[in-house]
């Protein structure tokens, strides 16, 4: 862990924040749109426009799905949101959670080679939101959900992922999921504790822990080792206030009511005890989580502190609590635990062999190829999973998920695993080589310079 | 008028379809999401994204208006369509139609510098096309709809500019009526006819005939002296049929009552004789308008036949008839009465003025701009609007608009007169210097070399 102050880490942890301040306005977005097909001349847009534009149309008109050989629709997706539970700043509306979704699309971007729409909603009602995403479906090919209140939001992906056909992902879901359980997989082989023998603490029992323990325990974790916290302390099958509430939130009763093998009841800090690995997606921090409680975990204890923008506990004060390894979703601090390691390859195998929907064992193929990306780079305490700027990890991941889908029988499109790997590298270079000719030739200026 | 032959005229109209389908299956899409911030390294994603990204969103949170500073909403549109009415192939659905709003995003970006997501909806009921409008409304700037089928266009149009705080504009409504009236005040100059004596006849009786009317009338035509026909002749107060009508079309009815102030009636071919000039907005030809028929109007008679992707009358058949002055649609003949001369200049002009809406007034401002343009660079018979590579018209047109709305009141923002130009001269410019740099590093591929 680092080696600085705890005060020059909090100073550290505070830079970002006040980076952002000063350059959101300089830059008044962080996307735009440009061409992609040659203007040679004003007689290309004869071929663009009208009239030359109608002869594709017509044939989209005859065979619906030449729509993804003529337009981008193959390669655009819409960041939807109703902003009401961004980050960790809760329900803050959509205009407020648009620089979020503007980021979320740079990321796409530059990390996927996927151009993504940041589409903000103005309502935050559940049938508003499925109807308005159906809606939008003739122009994507897939649709990335984020930051969608509990326990609204698996509604609406449930619902979307059965009546849509094309892929719909809520990446508070299902990419946190899939990172942390690329995470667990590498923490508990460098502690050399087996998957499914380790006990398992998880503050919080909102849509990321509630998805993130679904896709552990299809990757092996057993059910009975999860003991799983909310804002009352441990879920349990005697919380009777959880079964009054089974028809507002049934995979919650359901998580109750199946955890916890030894039935153990108590407030959040009782969770702790004797826990080989802490994963937290709960309310930021600090002081979310405290030292005293993590004293208390096992020998060689992990803690995920995953909560934005302030990890649940701070690195330094979860490192004299004696923990092992620990990941926060920062990317600021060693072992990031970020949705962005996910989405990008994840979405960039899902299009390329145009799958109808994202299924869970694509997710556990996409976690398995990021515990491996991360094991050949070089298993360590700071390093369990790759970084961003592991060039590898995301064309990796894209071939993972694309053969699953292939392996399915949900892929619209049959490629081969070099096809796959060769397509993902060269649109995830392209994209970066793009924004570095921008930023050579000054169409992106630094203000630092 | 051209030199060609017939044959080879025909040849030529037919080249940019064949061009569309060789080209739109290599490009795959017109165009493309790229950064506009820097990414140095892999550090400024904690500012565009967790954890710095929340500052900015507490901020607008706190602050609405500053959803204008941190995010690229100022500059973003959506260009929004449901399909029903494509250029002149009618009702052809949401996916047939994603080629023209891509288009129609590139033409925004090259000539007018704004982001514009093509959005196809997948509905053609008109509540749901106003509700689909409104809740995409945090994310854009201003709405550019699109090819939807009259009559509930106009009550799209007309709901949505009222019940929404951006502006709203329906380009085949607004503006072809501007640039229409650019090409008629400029045509009846060159033929020394008074706007305000001339008579006009109008085949079609459609969205944009109908606000082409609306414009040309503010603009100083005697709406007694238009005289409009549909499908089943010339549109007069006794027609019993559109009295019938009134409640779903009441606008139709309106103009058949106040215009046509000697009573004409009969079929289309009466609509010409001796009339001074022809807008048809009609069904695409050839043949729509028969040779005869504009061989009968006024001398020096002027034909503007608009219809895509082929307009109502051939330019050789219209010269044979001795027209003096011919316009179509198509920007491959002479005196392309194109939308795409309005759109870009006038939602620049809107969008940097911050304006509610796009009043008629805007529009003409605009289209008196764009005549003036036409004049400065020598007015002739083939020369009676801009071409679309007139570097000029996009901004004086955006002055125009701009500073129309700022001493109309509804500007959010209060811009000089030269600040206006400077700004839309940049960011159209840095546009097309994009572009280019994108080919010439190729990025952008041309398959012809």
């Amino acid at each position: 862990m680092d080696k600085l102050s705890k005060k020059d880490l909090l100073k550290k942890a505070k830079k970002p924040g006040k980076d952002a301040m000063r350059l959101h306005p300089f830059y008044k977005g962080k996307i735009e749109v440009l061409p992609k097909c040659r203007v040679k001349d004003f007689n290309d847009f004869g071929i663009w426009y009208t009239p030359g534009v109608a002869e594709p149309c017509k044939a989209i008109k005859k065979d619906k799905s030449k729509v993804y050989d003529y337009t981008n629709k193959w390669n655009t997706i819409a960041v939807v949101s109703d902003g009401t539970r961004v980050l960790g700043l809760g329900d803050i509306g959509p205009e407020a959670g648009l620089p979020v979704m503007e980021g979320k699309s740079l990321l796409f971007k530059y990390l996927g080679g996927i151009d993504a729409h940041p589409i903000c909603l103005d309502t935050k009602d559940t049938e508003e939101i499925i109807q308005a995403v159906k809606w939008l479906k003739p122009s994507y090919g897939g649709i990335n959900l984020e930051d969608i209140a509990k326990p609204k939001c698996f509604e609406i992906l449930d619902r979307l992922r059965k009546e849509m056909d094309i892929p719909v992902w809520h990446d508070d879901q299902q990419g946190t999921a899939t990172i942390v359980t690329a995470g667990a997989i590498n923490a508990l082989k460098l502690v050399e504790k087996p998957l499914d023998e380790s006990l398992f603490c998880m503050v919080g029992a909102g849509a990321a822990n509630i998805a993130i323990a679904r896709v552990l325990i299809a990757a092996g974790v057993k059910q009975k080792n999860i003991i799983m916290t909310d804002s009352k302390g441990i879920l349990h099958s005697t919380r009777t206030d959880l079964e009054e509430q089974k028809d507002y939130n049934l995979v919650k009763w359901e998580m109750a009511v199946n955890s916890n093998g030894e039935e153990r009841t108590g407030p959040i800090k009782d969770a702790f005890l004797g826990a080989d690995i802490c994963i937290a997606a709960s309310k930021p921090g600090p002081g979310t989580i405290k030292k005293e409680w993590v004293e208390t975990m096992a020998n060689d204890s992990i803690v995920f502190a995953t909560a934005n923008p302030v990890p649940e506990i701070w690195p330094w004060e979860a490192e004299e609590a004696g923990v092992s390894i620990f990941a926060t979703g920062r990317s600021d601090f060693a072992n990031q635990i970020n949705n962005s390691l996910g989405f990008p390859g994840i979405f960039r195998g899902t299009l390329d062999v145009r799958a109808e929907t994202i299924t869970d064992e694509m997710c556990i193929a996409a976690a398995t190829e990021l515990a491996n990306t991360a094991e050949d780079e070089g298993l360590t305490k700071d390093h369990i999973v790759p970084t961003m700027d592991s060039w590898e990890v995301f064309p990796r991941e894209a071939v993972a998920v694309g053969m699953k889908a292939i392996e399915q029988g949900i892929a619209g499109k049959k490629l081969s695993r070099q096809a796959l790997y060769d397509h993902a590298v060269e649109i995830i270079k392209k994209a970066r080589d793009e924004t570095k000719t921008m930023m050579d030739k000054g169409f992106i200026q630094d203000p630092d310079q």
